[in-house]
């Protein structure tokens, strides 16, 4: 995809300045206009004279300047001038003001500005902390310019599509009810209903269901959600998703709703290029790449070859499941055991390599390991795998979940050698198993939220095999991240009452914890549906960040700290006194 | 203007249906459509027949069905049947597909439904409370339907209009730092810094200010703020604006970006609808209104009448200011009375009232203190107010600013029997004085807040006479409702100090009250400014609603409360202590 450009959209001007600095070139030779900026850079150029680049967010320009001005670093200027052709040879073909700068100047020094604490040259590495101090300085490099304006595009495009596809807007509310099991909810204590608390919503999943019950049909929003949880890399207090929820509508439909959604911001962030939306079924992902939000932008797929060491004698592919993929890489012997290290630690009992060797036109196994597989097994292994001299064949043996899944982690840590950062691979993921397993109890545990309908063809599963009921569910993945997720609601209390049942939810748990959402689905509740897709992940993406705090304009750092302001803070007492509360021992857990 | 028409978007059906409801008349006679929706209405149709109105948020379609279907009102059912042109005198000309019906049809009942707590019925009058209770069934209505959907044709008005204006969509924190006088702000504890808080944004006003010192140019933002403040008949904790803010602008800039979006608004909701957003000084608004944000639909305007009463000898005109106006209606006696009690508790010493008479031709003034007028000031007082026989008219005697404002006040009452509720009078009321009065220890105190840029041609009155120093702050009013508000902002620190200087804050206190603010501004901050209107508002004025909260999905009581979830809730002392907060006894202030 062509990289997003900032600076193709240029505003009317208006107020202090006629013209943006990425507005002049060649063709406006001559006109004199007024642009407005900050002090970008200030050359030499003789003895009266120097040369100052006004910058803003279009573009900078050179203006010639007379030295008395005095002029500094990042001070903010108006400069009136009259566009003029370079002298010849001193242009600059890296720019697209480079043909031309301002001359005659007159300058009015709007601000006066001390030096800043850091550098605007995006080719200097700058400590991460003070970026976050000086936010509002390093806000102003050309990358976090480009950032934020890329965001906006997203954030356009997607409501034209809503909106183009019959969606309504609506707010839901900030302020929301705490949850039994709310963790990891932010909380609000309220101050006319002292030692009483709202939460912050994790997503708005209740209010757009009940939204669904309301006759609504087609709603998205926006959403800003927070949630309290450890801070990664990836992660921050607060997100920003597209939340949508349909009503008679099938997963398919979802799909499609979402998919133009996608397109349309694609197309708009770097126009021309096409997107296609396939579909993969989560066994499917799990099986070829041992992962549900596979990074499929390269192959060495995995491949079952459990049939083939049927036989073996070798205690370590003695397993329910043997999974091989071929790195098509020369891997070093130190390279290969920190995968086996590796493969320990994701918790397989390890992992096997042999190097695929071409001698005489012979294909041969050479591995610690190779000794006790027998002929047949060395040549159906090749042969299905359909390994090339040079080749590394890695395997792991395990029961078939941990088999595909660990492989599918070495798999993902050999692709940054295999991938193009230039594609782009959005596909769906769908077929999700209802439950993730048993709790101690024995009893399935929901994979997503116990909402989720399943698949209309595995009811009967329900009792006699709930781990094999698959869910009407289903992920969007770009690049091997998790975009986001939804699924088909259920929408009747007798479907309801039985995946409670299955789960061993019992009436009253049910309704202290689902109490209102429940109330609602007894006044008539529409079969209904819906997604939600992070905003800040699909912006980072396309930005070709890969941290999300460079789509954001003013993050948390990993302890939540903001840098800039200070938050969180101390109050005062007589603050905390109105809300009933006041500061107690920190509890051990 | 026209009324909002939420059933003239109908999206392109999916899923379960082929049609919506609203889609079908008499030009669809034959086809056989899928709908899908809630059933409105079951009426008698013969032995075996019932008429069944299906309901989508697009209209209701008459369905003949067979009566052993057995549906019931607000069952969910998907309707399959054939368009057919309805026997002829049974048609119904109140609603768009009052000439067809569905014909044969293949009922699939969805999902069945308790009967519902209240009617749909727009005419019967419902408890607030119930509605809110139960809200999921209440945004059923017609009338909520078209509420909600109107708001989001708003808010996309809106963001076009920004987009067209060259503005980026930036998102701002939610959470937020603590300022020391934060009473109104929600507090939000950090989990993973007990004790210490994150408070929830009153408006972005720091930020985008930031944002400006940043480079961003012209930032916008429909923004989610949160006030925690009483809860009057029109706000909410949480309240929805546009917050708008540009660099190298002048107010007139802003007002221009600003009536464009309100034009593009009225264009949305009430296509056709031609609006022109006209301009007043302050000054003017309070002398011919006795309000800063009146309500201009219907005359009755004030008259200073100072001078004419100049020399008289009565007590109750004795005084700085006498403001008069002229009630265009015959005002009883008891009613007069009400409006003098009214002006008392708005602090005047009183309300003269002189009723217009004519008696042979002569007009003359009716009243118990017209005795002691002089037959001069009777007439000076007719003659300036162009009063008529049948006409009231009321005076207050008083220091300026509070005989303009009482009458203002009176004058507003009478209103409600002056105006028509079609006409939308937007306005820009600007120069609004810097300074809204002296404290205890005599220094000004900052109409909106301190960064607020003076007029520059009141510069040098700062130091002389500060009361009469304009500032460039300036609001929007929409029929006597303060829509928003904004300013031109201080960027240089020099004229910061000297305001600073003027409102006796000392460089300690200014710091510590606006510290990261000020550090930002050393490193080159432009000229800017911005605005922020209050979206709630403007679309309750649009949709014809007094109160907010009928334009607002899932709103609070005036405690409060949500009374469909039961928040504000207790929690666990296991989640406080986390937060290193536990209950205390409630203070007494």
């Amino acid at each position: 995809m062509q990289p997003f450009d900032h600076r193709s959209t240029i505003p009317e001007p208006a107020g202090l300045r006629t013209a943006y600095a990425g507005s002049l070139n060649e063709t406006r030779v001559g006109e004199v206009v007024q642009i407005c900026g900050w002090v970008n850079r200030i050359r030499e150029h003789g003895e009266h004279l120097v040369f100052v680049d006004v910058r803003d967010h279009t573009g900078v320009v050179q203006c010639v300047v007379p030295r008395s001005e005095n002029l500094h670093p990042e001070w903010v200027v108006q400069i009136t001038g009259t566009v003029t052709e370079r002298p010849e040879g001193t242009d600059n073909n890296q720019i697209s003001t480079g043909q031309i700068e301002l001359r005659d100047p007159s300058v009015r020094v709007l601000a006066e500005a001390e030096p800043i604490p850091f550098s605007l040259d995006e080719r200097i590495e700058l400590d991460e902390a003070t970026r976050l101090r000086y936010r509002y300085v390093d806000l102003r490099r050309s990358r976090m310019q480009r950032n934020l304006r890329l965001r906006s595009v997203v954030n356009s495009a997607i409501r034209r599509s809503m909106e183009e596809q019959g969606f309504t807007e609506i707010e839901t509310p900030l302020l929301w009810t705490p949850t039994p099991e709310g963790a990891r909810e932010f909380l609000v204590p309220s101050r006319t209903q002292p030692q009483n608390f709202y939460v912050l919503p994790q997503s708005p999943q209740i209010a757009k269901q009940l939204l669904m019950v309301a006759g609504f049909d087609r709603y998205y929003q926006i959403a800003r959600c927070l949630r309290d949880e450890d801070l990664r890399a990836d992660r921050q207090f607060e997100f920003t998703q597209l939340d949508l929820e349909a009503s008679f509508v099938t997963q398919h439909d979802i799909h499609r709703f979402i998919s133009h959604a996608i397109i349309a911001v694609v197309q708009a962030v770097s126009p021309g290029t096409t997107v296609d939306i396939d579909t993969i079924t989560w066994h499917d992902a799990m099986n070829r790449y041992g992962s549900d939000k596979p990074d499929r932008r390269f192959g060495a797929e995995l491949h079952d070859v459990t049939a083939i060491f049927a036989d073996t004698t070798v205690k370590a592919l003695t397993a329910t499941s043997v999974q091989a993929m071929v790195a098509p890489l020369p891997l070093s012997r130190a390279r290969l055991d920190e995968l086996v290290d590796r493969a320990k630690t994701l918790g397989a009992k390890g992992l096997l390599w042999l190097r695929v060797e071409e001698t005489d036109g012979q294909l041969s196994l050479n591995s610690p390991v190779s000794k006790f597989l027998t002929p047949n097994e060395q040549e159906q292994l090749i042969t299905t795998l359909g390994a090339q001299p040079g080749d590394t064949i890695l395997m792991v043996a395990d029961e078939w979940e941990k088999a595909v899944t660990v492989l599918g982690q070495i798999r993902l840590g050999l692709g940054k050698q295999l991938t193009s950062d230039d594609v782009l691979d959005f596909f769906w993921v769908i077929d999700f198993p209802l439950f993730e397993g048993l709790d101690e109890f024995g009893k399935p545990v929901s994979a997503h939220h116990p909402f989720t309908m399943p698949n209309e063809d595995d009811f009967a599963l329900l009792d006699t095999d709930p781990l094999s009921v698959r869910s009407q569910s289903y992920d969007l993945v770009l690049n091997g991240w998790e975009l986001g997720s939804g699924s088909i609601r259920i929408h009747t209390s007798s479907i309801q009452s039985k995946i409670f049942e299955v789960l061993g939810i019992d009436e009253e748990t049910a309704r202290s914890r689902f109490g209102f959402l429940l109330d609602a689905f007894k006044y008539g509740a529409p079969p209904h549906g819906g997604f939600a897709f992070g905003i800040d992940r699909l912006s980072a993406l396309l930005a070709g960040e890969d941290n999300i705090r460079e789509l954001i304009a003013f993050p948390k750092t990993q302890s939540g700290s903001d840098l800039m302001t200070g938050a969180p803070k101390q109050v005062d007492q007589e603050i905390l006194n109105q809300l009933g509360l006041r500061p107690a021992a920190r509890s051990k857990d």
